[in-house]
């Protein structure tokens, strides 16, 4: 059931989208919380219209989101954070000049009105 | 003030985005709890780069999200879920060897904060 | 830590993506609730793919979600929207015929959760 969702601002040429899902869907299920690793959806979404702060230049971010449905322990969700982040630290491209910052949320879904199947 | 975002993944290709959207906003609308059609606004998005768990090919997902102000009962957020399932499940394309999960969140929006206008 | 995602519908030609970035991040970083201005991530989502409630024209919509560490009271996060609804009202194109509606949403993201770093 988890989904997660990365974005990140376009001016990180080279951000390795397939390697970085493949990575993060693949330290995500490791977790003893996912049963079942094809329950992970992931989705990567670059930004060309972005603004970080009040500057205009030389600024980028990467921002993923894990939405879990609720009930996880506050150490469970940190532990989600802290494998996301690694990969994040590990496969963000760093361009000369810019300061990049990362960050991970992990989103509660509501359990009871979430409806999942297959077709 | 409801807002409905539908996401999938790019290999459901002939994904019906205007029907999709048309039928959803319909049963949507047609509950008890939306006063007025008009403030339903529903966008979809088609995902090029994505990954469900750690197999690389003959996975699909849809994934709806219906925002709401919060104080809906459970059964109203259920009843929600079910409309939007039920119209998923009939307008997804099942490409031959692709296994489609899909699924619905309901998010509670902050009302006190929440501000609604128009032009 | 904030994120601020603005949506809006593909019927708003001319909609000034920059410009509108730039004057909220200007105002949003001007609350005295956000000490450091180079938090606040932005980004600009046109959606060609939407529909506002049962009727398939002459309507367009523009919403923005602020996402904040929890914590944050309600006149503060009430204080967040009016600034942010105060430059969508002023800065969305107004298309003839057309009925836009605004909107602003405020998100309280999990803190314990939260990781964010710099590379």
């Amino acid at each position: 059931m988890p989904h997660l969702i990365v974005e990140y601002s376009a001016n990180l040429s080279g951000f390795p989208e397939a390697q970085m899902l493949a990575e993060l869907n693949q330290t995500v299920t490791a977790s003893p919380e996912i049963p079942d690793e094809i329950e992970l959806k992931s989705r990567c979404v670059a930004h060309a219209s972005y603004a970080v702060g009040t500057q205009t230049t030389g600024r980028a971010f990467v921002h993923a989101q894990l939405r879990l449905l609720s009930g996880r322990s506050p150490e469970a969700k940190l532990d989600f954070s802290q494998r996301i982040v690694d990969v994040l630290r590990r496969l963000t491209p760093q361009p000369e000049g810019v300061l990049v910052q990362l960050s991970v949320e992990i989103v509660d879904m509501d359990r009871p009105s979430y409806i999942k199947t297959r077709l």
